[in-house]
């Protein structure tokens, strides 16, 4: 049998996070690892009115097939929300239901590449789309970052060696997993950039609406006269992700040709899943839900920074996110995400190694730390073991007693 | 823009059945186009009792993130009837649940393809599949079929030829388009020679359950020791379409490295659908609805076979169906279903021309009718319609008087 598989398929192998994940099931475990939203916030209850309703007005077509391109008026209240939340005019044509904004990375993966084709991305850059674009064979272009996004200068240069360059991936809101946000000069260069160079862009943009501070920054879709970016959003991180519904927003051109390749792949997302969330917004105000939701998360984002700056010795770095789900920390050269992860497994602490991040490899002394899905009493506990370790792996006891009491981050 | 597209963007246009299909909106039309199930026989109101049992039993959890395999209780219930209606021995771990079969067409796609690559598929062959395997740029070896199904010595001469053959597609009950089923021996002699050439073979089984007369046949899955079949199931036409909830089933090694695939292509399905399922095989007897809607979809494919033997002229040939939900007819060679079909446009009366179910082309003088979705009466008199229309086709007005008497089908 394995002779008859896809070349693709040696690329494929098992994401860390999953198997991760499968160590903190234990109860007890303190885990940072996952991307999970909070629970506690998911309407149960409302949902029970929610599904009575649509079965009772839908009736029968609330279970039959729907057309590929999604249920119409929950497409014009994503496109109204595009307008007010990420200030992109866009019309319900322009937006097409997905199984989840994961769907709306495989579908690009599928439209753009060809084997061998080359993708510009962030490094480090989100997993979920490195797995989903792997599939399609492409090589990975690492740009670099810094606090305020993709450094464009480095951009341009990747952009004028030419090659099959076919897509540029970002996710510049909160970004997974840096937890970092493009500043408003960071974007208009990047836009003036690629529509120069005519390169399209999937703005992979899950985590926008959860800003802890400050104005939220316009959208790239929103900088784009051209056409040029595909908007990949998401109802998992403000309503529930159970239900699988995301979108995609891209010219009614392209929106068109991802209907013929979304065709393909699974007909058309949930009509029942589609209905859900279209009733919601119509019986209860989402708004305010993405205000608790926003205000809970603020609070552990806090509680993430308070303990890792009294506990972290001063050579460890870490982003302070204004919002979204993670904090990004580098460890001091030569120390090992992975040999650090071990050992706080044996104290029941999780976390994700962030070399998988980098679709070329390199940079294991990084890690990806989500605080959304613990209570602030165990962040700071958490966070507090994983010093514990950190301070007892060899070569580090010297560093300690000179950082130990200074409380730098 | 257009020059950043894949390659394999060239070849995917827009669905024939679906422009069609949005012909046939406008009331009055009796459309035999669609494959859709008939929607009077979903349980409404039973859907409102299983989603508040759901979110009762399974608070939070119902709304959240979920394994990519899908959910254990739902993959065992499928196990047990995999036994039970298809005579396949699998365990809860070689099942994956999937977004509709039309998500496990996708994903073997991606798991077997690589461009160039040679599919051998029944001629004719189901669209939908034709269209998800298409975007991995393969070609597609179309294999003679008889009233018994594939034609044995037909496929093992295409298997002798060699070349990077790499997957057999079947669909042997009530096959869509032609409504076929392959006879016991059959299936056998295919069994033996793709065991013994080791190919890797799709079954994909949508209507099994659907039989109207006779037992049931073995599935292919059931037939095989080496582990070399993958198995498409769905719920879609035996409780309903809208909640996108289907699966697969292969040996564990297979089933490990689908789920990769999935997991890139959209994490997983809907947490919520497939508990919908399973929820409403515990609290409901899903048999009995079966048997409700094959007791329909009989009497329906009566009436169609009735008013075909009755109307249509004796040189044209139709399938009659022991199952599932389609009729497939040849009209004489030189009669183009295409232009039937606008004529008969015109008198409100619609169905796929079959053309579009052969990958390489040609068969312009097939087409397939759906009887599934319209009461008995309408059957009638849309075939009737159809009738007329054909006998005032041009060079047919000589046959008319030849053979309008003698009832012949």
């Amino acid at each position: 049998m394995e002779r008859r598989l896809a070349r693709r398929m040696a690329h494929m192998t098992a994401s860390e996070i999953r198997e991760i994940l499968k160590l903190t099931r234990k109860p007890g475990v303190i885990s940072f690892a996952g991307g999970l939203p909070a629970p506690e916030f998911f309407p149960v209850d409302r949902m029970k009115a929610v599904a009575v309703r649509i079965l009772e007005e839908g009736g029968c077509d609330a279970l039959q097939y729907s057309p590929t391109e999604g249920d119409f008026s929950l497409r014009k209240k994503i496109a109204g929300r595009m307008k007010m939340k990420f200030g992109a005019t866009v019309g319900a044509d322009e937006v097409l239901i997905t199984s989840g904004s994961q769907q709306g990375l495989d579908l690009s993966g599928k439209m753009f590449l060809d084997e061998g084709d080359k993708i510009l991305c962030e490094s480090p850059t989100y997993l979920g789309a490195i797995q989903a674009l792997r599939a399609y064979g492409p090589r990975f272009i690492e740009v670099p970052t810094d606090g305020e996004g993709m450094i464009v200068s480095e951009l341009e240069k990747r952009l004028s060696t030419g090659g099959r360059i076919k897509m540029i991936y970002v996710n510049p809101d909160f970004q997974n997993p840096s937890g970092r946000t493009w500043s408003l000069e960071r974007r208009r260069e990047f836009m003036e950039i690629v529509t120069r160079h005519e390169i399209p862009v999937v703005e992979d943009n899950p985590y926008g609406e959860l800003c802890f501070e400050g104005a939220p920054m316009p959208s790239i879709k929103s900088l784009d006269p051209a056409g040029l970016v595909i908007f990949l959003g998401t109802f998992s991180k403000i309503l529930c992700p159970g239900l699988r519904i995301g979108w995609l927003a891209a010219t009614p051109a392209l929106v068109e040709k991802y209907v013929l390749v979304k065709q393909g792949a699974d007909l058309h997302t949930s009509t029942f899943g589609q209905r859900q969330v279209a009733a919601y917004m119509e019986m209860y105000d989402l708004e305010e839900d993405i205000r608790r939701i926003r205000e809970a998360y603020r609070k552990r984002r806090d509680a993430m920074a308070r303990a890792m700056e009294r506990e972290f010795p001063a050579d460890i770095h870490f982003t302070r996110p204004s919002g979204g789900l993670f904090v990004w920390v580098e460890l001091p050269e030569g120390l090992d995400a992975r040999e650090l992860l071990r050992k706080c497994l044996d104290r029941d602490v999780a976390f994700v190694p962030g070399g998988s991040f980098f679709p070329n490899g390199g940079r294991e002394n990084t890690i990806r730390f989500n605080y959304s899905n613990m209570p602030e009493e165990r962040i700071a506990e958490g966070i507090r073991r994983v010093a514990e370790v950190l301070r007892a792996m060899p070569g580090r006891e010297t560093s300690i007693s000179v950082f130990a009491g200074d409380g730098g981050g």
